[in-house]
């Protein structure tokens, strides 16, 4: 059966620019794909804000790209997907959005291991989703949850793989390394940065699944299940949206998405 | 000469919760004043935000306190104390505002301290507003600034005291501690909090100069001496309003004040 292409814009958004792993991941798999972006960089971050904010945020993000006309929604924060999706679908009921944190708890499930750390913040531990989504399809998998408050600003910082950044992966895993598990699920969107002093750390000895690719893999699972697939080569074109820019803004974004990102536009979000 | 009592309160306001530490060392030294404190815990923290950005929450914070009837502002927050004093000085010409900043480089001038090292976050830092406000005092003392990014996260998790507080303030000070300083001055309210892993980190042996008590001790000399101060015995009531109460907002705010906080609303804030 032949569909006819969709050339409308898949809508991404963050707290911050910890998403734009998940876009990064998204144009290496989906090279035809136009990217809309949203940072809320003015209130980031998301992970200590009362469960009331992050919906009322969510809600505005979510407006936001949907007046820029994409054919589907990408929540590639794990807080908003771990306190605020139900709200999503209930104002959006018709609308297609996918969650990182269900794009980590099926790409754990995948892997078919049957025991996993979950590394998060403290909002997305706090809130129990991932474990409690990786046990609703399977309830024999041995799920430890820790909460890394500490990962997202050295993230920022890019403080990744120096001495530092051991000691303090040390500190909140030392307790997983004496006993570890299959599989580490990155459950932030910031955590793939620290991919490769977690394998030093593991020795190479635990499987990394990183959310931003999972979240790639699934958005494009779901596109091709559901008709939803741009025109084949033409290429895609990005734009981005940030509410606050500040000096440093180039140097963390081109961090997150590898490259520096095109057409950036600073934007005001408001209540309704 | 005998003055008419002010009762008005004294109005302060942080990006967050830090500035209670402000408001713990305010109470302490000025029993019977009344304060209003504002945390725009909404959009905290502040200083990685531009420069743009925090211009305009400073003077909606600022416009918020005024509509509460105080008599005074104090800015106990010193990414806005960094930034933004003209701003405000400017918008509000015949308004009593001080900010911690000053109030720090006050205390550090009067050490008669010759050798001043100051940690800040990285927007406080970049602004150079520390080491020209002592060297417009006295250009003879060798100042030396250290952004220390990961303190105000640890604060606010309470990593304060533990191995993991000790690893950082090694990173960060490693080469201070090499060659070191007769001061060091906590130029941001969060950092009160590593007072005692910093006397153990320099085993007693450099000044801990701390921006909040040099704030309180600042504010008390202003009101005395522009005839400001309220009724002596009459006692304080305080009240605090926050732009968004996390479920663990009232331990955090307990750690910064040293006691629960009475009073507590959220409000929102908006663009004039």
């Amino acid at each position: 059966m032949l569909h006819k292409a969709d050339n409308r814009p898949i809508g991404v958004f963050d707290s911050g620019l910890g998403g734009l792993t998940v876009v990064a991941a998204l144009s290496r798999l989906l090279p035809d794909e136009d990217i809309v972006y949203l940072g809320d960089t003015a209130r980031v971050p998301y992970g200590d804000k009362s469960v009331d904010s992050i919906r009322s945020f969510a809600l505005q993000d979510a407006e936001f790209l949907f007046s820029r006309g994409v054919k589907m929604i990408v929540v590639a924060c794990n807080t908003v997907s771990s306190v605020a999706m139900k709200t999503l679908h209930q104002n959006y009921p018709d609308a297609h959005i996918l969650g990182v944190l269900d794009a980590g708890i099926r790409a754990a499930v995948r892997t078919g291991l049957k025991k996993i750390t979950v590394l998060g913040t403290r909002a997305t531990i706090n809130s129990d989703a991932y474990r409690r989504g990786i046990h609703a399809v399977d309830p024999s998998i041995i799920v430890e949850s820790i909460a890394c408050p500490l990962l997202v600003p050295m993230a920022e910082e890019g403080i990744v793989d120096n001495e530092l950044a051991c000691a303090v992966l040390d500190i909140y895993l030392k307790q997983v390394k004496a006993d570890p598990p299959d599989a580490v699920l990155l459950g932030c969107t910031h955590y793939p940065l620290f991919q490769k002093a977690l394998n030093r750390y593991f020795e190479n000895g635990v499987r990394i699944i990183d959310s931003a690719t999972a979240c790639a893999d699934y958005v494009s699972d779901f596109i091709s299940a559901n008709a939803l697939s741009a025109t084949p080569g033409k290429g895609a074109k990005n734009s981005f949206f940030v509410t606050d820019m500040h000096s440093e803004f180039s140097v963390h974004a081109a961090r997150f998405l590898s490259r520096p990102p095109e057409r950036v536009q600073k934007i005001v979000l408001t209540e309704d």
